[in-house]
């Protein structure tokens, strides 16, 4: 994201995945670690992901919210998946305009695209008529303003609406669906948002069996080191009993970020080593 | 739930998973799905789950907006997983105690549960030191007030904090560790917060490839039996194609559920085979 001073920031995402069907146990809601894999990939970051019911209030209320976060990492695009189809427990556009304090109108170009859809789907005899009727018409009945995104796997548009400098984008719930909006429809809009960042993550083997009498140290570390996320991840316990744990910094030059992870990660290894731990780089094939 | 009336409703139950981990695609949330099962196994409805990053103000927010919920179901119960080792990214117990207006505190109890958890690992040879040290009697430091609850797979205990008819519930974020207190430790609470509920499901295949024309048929159910949830679920689109949807319905006694679902699901299917489709059940083998 390059914000009015013309720096570089990674873009910040945050999701909603809507459904009942979510929160019931039906199903276990993967489309928000699908895009937290691409937007990671595309150097973001993810501030937060909620499961929300088919209700229209509390997906409105949430869309507000996410948009004015003052606590934590304001998005600049809220990424909302499912409830773009035909029936009326598909509410999400509607829930979305009202967040935005925008009316819901039929879209042109979302309608065509819709006709197209069932057209094609007809003629490949999927369903038995063609064209539009009342159900699907809603498909393309969008927030005022907003663009329509193509979507080359199924019937219900993607939506993209900007705001005020932060974005919301609604897929379908159907993964094959979001993933190709994403991966196709998205992507002038995404390059905006997510300029390429730099990244680098190393994961150690310490030679310990326990986090707490090494957290002292990882204090010290982190003092030194406050950009440096670090995350204890797993152990080992054997007869070589050893934890892993996962470092990782972001920033602009790849080459910058790289060197100074590995300079920090020497410095916690001359300390741990004078305290007699055994360190370890997890990926020298120690695993 | 019982409520101040005396009328029995579902608990309603909210999840707060806790880590940057869950954000940065390291791995992804599993807790929330095994704690959503095991709530609609006891009759309780999950009216939503959000996943937060390690950020003391960001969870201290949710905490408090989750309790004073006013949109959308307010939970009983506020279920938090991650965050209670022993190391400086482990700021759970901080949190909801800031965001409940509970000071933390030494709690004697669970002091001496996280000891006797590291005695018997340095017993048995998994640690090198048993007892405390300062990293672990940070995992004794609750909100004041709290319940400790035993861990039987790990040294952080459980933490149950009852405020104002609602409650708030820590895990560890070790997936092992949340199971074993849920299924131990927590069920007198458990018993309290969801007493046992009666709920119907039943799904059928309709005969149709195409949700768009069916949607009127399914308003006209949905106007009629406004407490029956319907969901569309998938479909089979080879020589005869057809639609699942899945109805559930929610209530006291278990009979009269099941017999409402069953007499309104009749309604649905005269009316859809007056219209020529044909309807049946998804549970009779033709699946």
């Amino acid at each position: 994201m390059i914000d009015d001073t013309n720096t570089v920031r990674p873009g910040v995402a945050e999701i909603l995945s809507i459904g009942n069907e979510l929160l019931d146990g039906s199903i276990q809601d993967g489309n928000s670690y699908w895009l937290i894999s691409r937007v990671m990939k595309l150097g973001g970051v993810v501030a937060r992901v909620s499961i929300l019911p088919d209700d229209m209030d509390v997906i409105a209320q949430e869309v507000q919210e996410a948009l004015n976060r003052t606590v934590g990492k304001a998005p600049d695009v809220l990424f909302v998946s499912g409830g773009l189809g035909p029936t009326m427990d598909d509410l999400t556009l509607g829930a979305v305009a009202k967040g935005l304090g925008l009316p819901l109108e039929m879209h042109a170009k979302a309608r065509e695209m819709v006709r197209q859809g069932f057209d094609a789907l007809a003629a490949r005899g999927s369903v038995e008529q063609g064209g539009l009727n009342p159900a699907r018409e809603k498909m393309a009945m969008l927030p005022r303003g907003a663009i329509a995104l193509r979507n080359p796997a199924g019937t219900a548009p993607g939506v993209l609406v900007e705001r005020e400098g932060r974005s919301v984008v609604c897929f379908p719930g159907v993964p094959g669906e979001l993933q190709q909006i994403f991966q196709t429809s998205l992507q002038p809009f995404l390059a905006k948002i997510f300029p390429e960042q730099a990244f680098a993550q190393h994961a150690l083997w310490i030679g310990c069996n326990d986090e707490s009498v090494l957290a002292p140290h990882l204090e010290w570390f982190q003092k030194r080191y406050p950009d440096i996320h670090v995350k204890a991840r797993s152990g080992l316990f054997d007869e070589n009993p050893k934890l892993k744990f996962v470092f990782s910094l972001g920033g602009q030059k790849k080459r910058e970020v790289e060197d100074a992870l590995d300079r920090a990660l020497h410095d916690l290894t001359v300390r741990l080593e004078e305290y007699s731990y055994h360190v370890t780089s997890a990926t020298d094939g120690s695993e």
